[in-house]
């Protein structure tokens, strides 16, 4: 299995802790994002997206993390990244999806870039961006694991998607100096999370092209 | 089942599809957008993003249409809106989360008004930034249908999440003026899905809360 990735992007993050929790073998290509690697016409005619990450397992191959996770958990069942009955998957998979889609997205790089370059937004109005989506959701996502569902992790005390999605969110919220005392639970399970190896291997820093 | 929604809401569009193509029965109980309804505390209490759709099936409940999607799949499997395989479900999704992720929310109403309220966005440039991101996830989107695995659909011959996301989105841009020219498979496949009964009668004029 090779995964194309780099060392900050967020849903390479989020692939990197799951094939660490199935301890899966997987050999880390990093992309130089910076010199533009991502756009160029090898890597593009893989995923012509032009995002990292893209993962690929024999001849199979994908870009989009969540595909990557539900493939990887379909491919590689054990250890479990989703419980079993559909109505936790459901609450797992709606965790997932307000940072997958609802957070991420709009704070990537390339919409960063579109505020600034585009409509003018200062650096002061970009950080005000950033932090104001990841806010929002992250209100939501509190309240939601006040629903009597959580434990040390979003979904009981089994790692799932939903942590492999909070947990490189939060990082990002940390470097930007995002204010998160609004979110106790969310701290305690990223807390509990950033016990593990899975976790700890994963993160930014441990990558081999970690700047 | 209940579903709420509003009738030009993109991601309740994607699971009106699927309940049609699945023949399960369904309330739909429109919300009134405009009139804040869906940021009301009766709201807030059921989907604390204050977002439609929501669905609720007995006792589960859940927000982010594409748990939905796949929360259906499971609980209803037939007929199915996934591949059997795991090599064909994850280029399902793939091209899903081209949408669902790196489209759809980027171009919500809610990112609309912030950089026409907070960042000074003209109406032209608020035109231009929802252009934009279609073209730049249709031309992934179009690139990876060339590899021979679409056929009447975006996936062979059979309706998938794809189609589910992919309807909406050209609703959507054809909405606001977007060139599609350069798209000739994705527009051949929605054509191709709006003449089935499934689509039609999901669409947003074909709504009781249609203005």
């Amino acid at each position: 299995m090779e995964l194309y990735g780099y060392f900050r992007s967020s849903t390479a993050y989020r692939v990197r802790i799951a094939l660490n929790v199935k301890g899966l073998d997987c050999t880390h290509i990093p992309l130089s994002i910076l010199g533009g690697e991502h756009k160029g016409e090898d890597y593009m005619s893989k995923n012509p997206q032009g995002f990292v990450p893209y993962l690929s397992d024999g001849d199979v191959g994908m870009g989009q993390s969540m595909a990557m996770l539900e493939y990887l958990e379909e491919s590689y069942p054990a250890p479990a990244l989703l419980p079993s009955d559909a109505a936790a998957r459901a609450r797992v998979r709606q965790l997932s999806g307000i940072i997958a889609c609802d957070i991420h997205p709009i704070d990537n790089l390339r919409v960063l870039k579109y505020i600034t370059d585009e409509l003018g937004a200062s650096a002061e109005q970009k950080t005000i961006w950033y932090q104001h989506w990841i806010l929002e959701g992250f209100r939501a996502f509190e309240i939601l694991l006040q629903d009597g569902k959580s434990g040390d992790f979003c979904h009981g005390n089994t790692v799932t998607f939903a942590d492999l999605c909070l947990v490189p969110q939060v990082y990002n919220a940390r470097r930007f100096n995002c204010p998160l005392e609004d979110f106790p639970t969310i701290i305690r399970i990223t807390d509990n999370c950033n016990t593990l190896d899975a976790f700890i291997e994963a993160q930014p820093e441990n990558q081999i092209d970690a700047l």
